[in-house]
């Protein structure tokens, strides 16, 4: 198996971008990494996509071919790929693409990830966000995606004493984090009050402990580490990509105020890397719902089961403290259009670990880890990525 | 790179299935699968699910994770990843799963393929096929996806000759081959007469000459080939996938008469086999409009360049004839359920080279191909598999 680096990265803004279609997204992401990479499009051995929706948003399936095609590859016929787990496609599609050069497959591949979500309405998109929950036994009966994500809420605030004053703290410091992001859907800070005063969505979530609805696109550049240096001085390696399932439903787990799913994935990721959460330097972590950070930090090994909370609170993973987790803002305040979110992670990892990350620099960033969840915990990938030796 | 086999197939009756919802067929085509490769579901190391468009046929994303948990696997927490490439969808489940034994990151893998589109009405379902094709260009504009084939068809025609009588022996003989298939949609012959004068649906294309809609479901367990024999003594071989695609809108291209996809992905099949066309023993290809199944015996290079309607009227496809095509009754008769076409065609393959084919046995049959479309050749996937030596 070879060793696989990034070695460009680019992104749109996220947020509601009126002017931009999905195609004008993934052509403006996808000619930033390549600039950025110091690549021509002719170099391009493959493509993966990674996408929820289109075929709902906007009525488009088979964007691998589009993509493909508007970023000027289908001159030469490469292989485009699309893979889709709910809000997990876009680490899926780094995953893949990942396998594909480890194996010698492919030598130098691009991913994109990208959803076009703001063209329809707020209702609409609660229900194709939902779609990647169980239809017929979570759905059909009026479970939302947020009154899932409550449920697993209220039952840790129940077993662990977590507390509205601790969901609270998670999303004004990913705001906090957001408003030194330039690329950032939302770039102002917001209070721990703010958020435990803003409306009620499903008890005991609020509307400023979800994650906005969002347009975006995001896209890397990856070869071989052995390739990379004929491009870059600065290759950021990924180092594992780990991948685990649970049941559709939320229901059928022993427990919900865990993401077993996230918990294998990490083990396998540690494992493979001899790395412990000790050694990660900066993350970014699945914050769809305040209470998604809580269980990540958790099930991830940075904090205590059932301390998340408190270890939030104490700023453990602030800028400056412990641990910083989304420091782009995360889903929370960078946005979320779901397919471009896990791309969006990595690139913030590698921006960190190059050194570039501006006004919200980790110091000495060396080793950084993403992890991306589908559904209710359904799908959860980790990818760790370090600067190479 | 490690050769890999197919060691165990099984599918769903293609037709429409009522009774059976899309995880029952899931189920039903998995176990099947699994049984009859002899392996436990304890065994299986990751699941690839091919499907187009279960977010609009049953509003249900994310369908890797339902399967997974369906068919037995959530409670190993197995990796599980959803492909899409249109009607390419089944064939990319197979060639993901192939790169990732081939290289060694799993061992036993799943591969699914599945689609429901009988629950909704024959509008939404036309709708939801064109939006493979491209929505900004072409459907927007009126166009659906048989009249884009519709357009090939009439230059085919224009350009080369080919008639109304050819286009007819095409679907005559692919329901011939489905007859003698007990789990094809349509086990009935028609005349070429009956095609000639079935409705228009799109000039030239009458309705005889498109493909069904059709629930199904297909599926194959694979792992390395060393590793095969210690659960079947009749391993088939999948000697390479290869993989192209095009622009997403037909008008982009130079030629609306060939698929410059089929073109590249059987170029690069045949090198890296060392086969040439007149080496292939049997051939499933994407017949989702008689045009479809012309232009793909020629671009595969088993008829001349415009001469594919001829060669098919003189019987030279046929069961008996000199490579017999869609042996299945190919989408045309066994169904086409979209997300399952590409694995139901590689199991037909398996099928023949077992020797297990019952009344559509190709004798002695040791080399198959398939060739799966998506859009309007925007991606097209060619897989070929032998009996290994």
């Amino acid at each position: 198996m070879r060793r696989v680096a990034i070695i460009g990265v680019g992104m749109t803004e996220f947020g509601e971008l009126w002017d931009l279609s999905f195609r004008d997204m993934g052509i403006r992401a996808g000619f930033e990494a390549l600039n950025d990479a110091n690549v021509t499009s002719d170099q391009i051995d493959a493509l993966y996509v990674g996408n929820m929706s289109a075929g709902r948003f906007i009525e488009q399936e088979h964007v691998s071919a589009l993509i493909a095609d508007y970023a000027g590859f289908a001159k030469n016929h490469i292989p485009s790929t699309r893979v889709e787990a709910g809000g997990a496609s876009g680490a899926l599609a780094i995953r893949e693409a990942f396998l594909a050069i480890a194996s010698g497959i492919h030598d130098i591949v691009v991913v994109g990830g990208a959803e076009k979500m703001t063209d329809i309405s707020d209702i609409e998109v609660n229900a194709i966000q939902s779609s990647a929950a169980d239809q017929e036994w979570e759905t059909i009966f009026g479970a939302t995606y947020p009154s899932l994500f409550a449920l697993m809420a209220s039952r840790h605030m129940h077993e662990y004493g977590t507390t509205r004053e601790m969901l609270s703290a998670v999303a004004a410091k990913n705001h906090k984090h957001g408003s030194l992001n330039p690329k950032a859907q939302f770039r102002r800070e917001i209070k721990p009050e703010d958020v435990s005063k803003s409306p009620m969505v499903s008890s005991p979530l609020r509307m400023l402990d979800c994650a906005p609805i969002s347009d975006g696109a995001a896209a890397v550049v990856m070869c071989p580490l052995e390739m990379a240096k004929r491009f870059t001085d600065r290759p950021v390696e990924i180092l594992t990509t780990a991948m685990a399932s649970d049941t559709l439903a939320l229901g059928q787990r022993k427990s919900i105020t865990e993401m077993m799913a996230t918990k294998i994935a990490a083990k396998k990721a540690y494992e493979r890397t001899g790395l412990k959460p000790s050694d990660i330097d900066v993350a970014e972590v699945h914050d769809n719902f305040t209470i998604t950070e809580i269980m990540a930090i958790e099930d991830l090994g940075f904090a205590p089961k059932g301390e998340g909370g408190r270890f939030t609170l104490e700023g453990k993973t602030t800028l400056g403290g412990e641990i910083p987790v989304n420091t782009s803002g995360g889903l929370k305040a960078r946005g979320d259009p779901i397919g471009a979110t896990g791309v969006a992670q990595v690139i913030e990892i590698v921006q960190q670990l190059r050194g570039e990350a501006g006004k919200r620099q980790v110091p000495d960033a060396r080793i950084g880890l993403t992890q991306n969840v589908g559904g209710t915990g359904s799908t959860v990938i980790v990818h760790i990525l370090g600067v190479p030796e």
